[in-house]
């Protein structure tokens, strides 16, 4: 197939290699040049400005946003509306959320325009191993652009599926990235408690070794985590300053909003605030009241 | 009444105060030579060592430890035993772990002593206005120290009692720290919060202040929370770093082992382990998770 | 002072009579004819419509909504907005959300009329004891509201106060709700494993009584908890399902938005979501992988 | 080699099975007749008490217990003991407290007996895949063991080690199951946030099926929640009832002893004990303090 991506970064442009190693024609545009010409050094075409991107693609166009969630998706979809024709179809790869992906879609539609919001997995990983994509959409219209999921994917079958309407797609990555958090915290607070053990002095990159196979835990965020540990055993020169990139955030906030308990979840998202908050005003507080009704010696800073 | 007081610390002291001013005859006994003049100073009499404590109080005896808990406690109880005659009590004021309080309790039953645990709650504010005592041991023993009990209780009637059998005392004091460490990090966190929300500017001690009155929220370590305020309404030079003394840990194993979900209790005591990890391994790890699949920078020490 | 009282349910019944008792005139309205005649029985005036409240009141006029947030509070004010003049006040009395406040008083400042978003926490006990009120607005206008606040808070200058601009009295409002949860949550948690101590038989509702004279844990709250375990020790006939009205959910959102950590406020939210879940998803999912990998029995429904 | 099995239960007998198919004599004892008639038609031997199994064996001898971890284990090393001679190992491939572990450990090392804790994690796959075992013990005596670690785990070099002295290779596999109770909760909490999002009506099977490969949060957990979502889609007839075996209470114990925070870890437990408290008493007394303040009205039983 033919395909116009937006935006070359990180994500797009290794997309745009997958697909071109599968076979497909990408053109693809983004504001920067460099990135620009470094599609056309992997064999795809580029254009350097939407409305020549639009004009490359034969009709009924397929085009994948691959940029940033908010501000910058919500300008390309209205950059891109004037300039499509009924029966195109707009992708959006990118980590939106789900509400916005709603809001676009009926846009869109009001314009019969086809809308598919596709939540992607799998990081700097995914020119190599292939992406999960999570795909909300209309059947017909996620059918036909089967031939670009099929390349995009792990296998032809495997790891990409329409899991419902138009929404649904960036709703399920975003629970994806929820349970991700809890992942990684419950790893994180097991080794914790493995490095504070100090009389067993335990190897931790050998203990995740050990766990990689066989293992109930074994996971592709243990092989990850081992593969850190192996690096750098100590952790040295790493801040404990851990930063979160909003999915986390819709996660608990759709939880709330659906009457749903997801302690794990939720938490793992504070212990992200908390770990870059060095100067804590609760804690402050804390040892201020232990020292208002026990005269207990407060720590000076 | 006449007691003998081990321990002249800054609750025994000030217990022994108390009892003093109610027209009790205390004998008190420290290791510290400033201790005991200072007991003097207030009308009791002090002995230098257990035996001559022992020796100057009328049979049967009443004795209460104000001794820290764990090893001295246990030294305290191992030097009583034989110097008391059957038909003493020994009333154990101080934080001791329930468990520790029911094989005391049982040694010294084989000695035909009788053991009162009596959990104490007040801090340095007992003296003035009285302690909070829940005291576990036989209903008559219990009953012939009344006169002790209504002294040191913020009044006749109130704030003491006996709750059951020996440990229940200290256990239902246990139970309290655990609730005091739930109630002071909600209170933590939505002063935390209000301070956060930088655009209204709140003035906290005057929310405290205004919370006092009438509010849902309204309590005592409110009142001391909105008192540490307005002595230093932005909390400087506190460290941000809570000591935790022990009650917290025993309350979340009690919990733990009874099967009983106390999700507030325990994470108000990780919270207090957290404030004292200023260099988390766990959330190094978590920011090389990260950088792993997802490419993320590392913010660097 | 003169002032007209929107909403006569519970909360605005009992604070137009405490306004009456304080010797201010009130006039109210409410759609229920039953409230109205209730109104004039206690010594005010009423009226049956919004217009013929406003027309009863001398300029400039004050008007005090105390109606369910939302929908009804959106009404309420574009039923208002017409008909009233440059230089009125209105209060929204209401557990409204802080931000619709600010959206509301934009609205009303466009018109010229004053808007004062007061937080009123003390439920039923308010009409004895007094209420809580958390004021934002414009300082002018707060302070010429003076003898109103006076009269409603439980002391002249206690209980009540200006935190802020507008908008941040239902801010701060809202965050003590979310205090009260952790707060309810903890002394629940506590006597809950008090409870599950089954060799102490400990008496609940007297364990709660020594702890509300000279403990740490002293509080209004813990004074309705023994007085409910007073009544009720074993909660008989009560089913283990809470409510939560929604001010806990946007103290948590907050929090989220801000960044801040909130453990405890959040999973008492999330506990009470919990709490109405008898048939937990998660639950049976939990029990499924249990057997997928170790064999282990799932209990059937 | 040739190798003593003590208990063939699940566990057990298909630990023995993987050794005699790997080429490996094995000797197994158990109370049962019909588990030792089992071992026997796979073609081993069987003893029918500890004094003829150690008979049975060549010296030096090697003894693995996969027995039930606490008093029989204790039972199976007294028994043990009298029975051995110098040099002999027995090795402790179940599920002990690390501090048994160690207790034990002194007691034959006093009798110059080897003793190792190997951890071992699998479940009923592991007779096809392998076992993961975390191995503690004196490095010569692990080195002497490895034809059978080799034979038991899913490769030659994979999925097994020794980490380091006796104790802690019970201790790494506490923490692995306490890292396992936080991943399988991540997972429900996302799950259950799928499924509540009733206007999607998702397929979770297939999101599990998608999610297997390319994603993040691809885990061997995952395969087998994917398979028992395909099984039972909707989860019929299980009940939200969740057992837990006891490492996740050590793991928490110990992360309280060693003052490290681990709230996800911690809260995965807690929510299995509220999975089986269908009455809980907490949630009682919160809907009996909402009524008590704000006259909210209490859901009867």
């Amino acid at each position: 197939m033919q395909l116009g991506m937006i935006g070359l970064g990180k994500m797009g442009a290794n997309m745009a290699e997958r697909l071109l190693n599968g076979g497909h024609k990408v053109t693809g545009f983004d504001p920067n040049a460099q990135a620009r010409s470094g599609l056309e050094g992997k064999g795809g075409a580029a254009a350097d400005s939407l409305p020549a991107l639009v004009k490359a693609l034969p009709t009924p166009r397929v085009l994948w946003m691959m940029v940033p969630s908010g501000k910058i998706t919500d300008d390309t979809v209205d950059a891109l509306m004037p300039l499509l024709d009924e029966g195109d179809t707009v992708i959006d790869g990118g980590n939106s959320n789900y509400k916005d992906s709603l809001r676009r879609a009926a846009s869109c539609a009001g314009k019969g325009l086809n809308y598919v919001d596709c939540g992607t997995s799998g990081g700097v990983w995914g020119l190599a191993e292939g992406y999960s994509m999570m795909i909300g959409g209309d059947e017909k219209v996620v059918d036909a652009l089967t031939p670009i999921f099929a390349t995009l994917a792990p296998g032809k079958d495997k790891g990409w599926g329409r899991v419902g309407p138009v929404g649904s797609g960036h709703f399920t990555k975003m629970v994806h990235n929820g349970i991700e958090y809890g992942l990684m915290q419950a790893y994180a607070e097991g080794f914790s408690i493995l490095q504070h053990k100090q009389e067993f002095a335990l190897d931790l990159a050998r203990v995740g070794e050990i766990w990689r196979y066989g293992s109930v835990v074994r996971s592709w965020l243990l092989d990850l985590t081992t593969d850190a540990l192996n690096k750098n055993p100590t952790l040295e020169g790493i801040a404990p300053y851990v930063v979160d990139s909003g999915e986390g955030r819709w996660t608990v906030d759709e939880a709330i909003q659906l009457g749903v308990s997801a302690p794990v979840i939720t938490l793992s998202l504070m212990e992200r605030f908390r770990s870059r908050d060095a100067d804590s005003f609760a804690d402050k507080l804390l040892a201020s009241m232990r020292n208002q009704f026990g005269g207990h010696a407060i720590k000076k800073e």
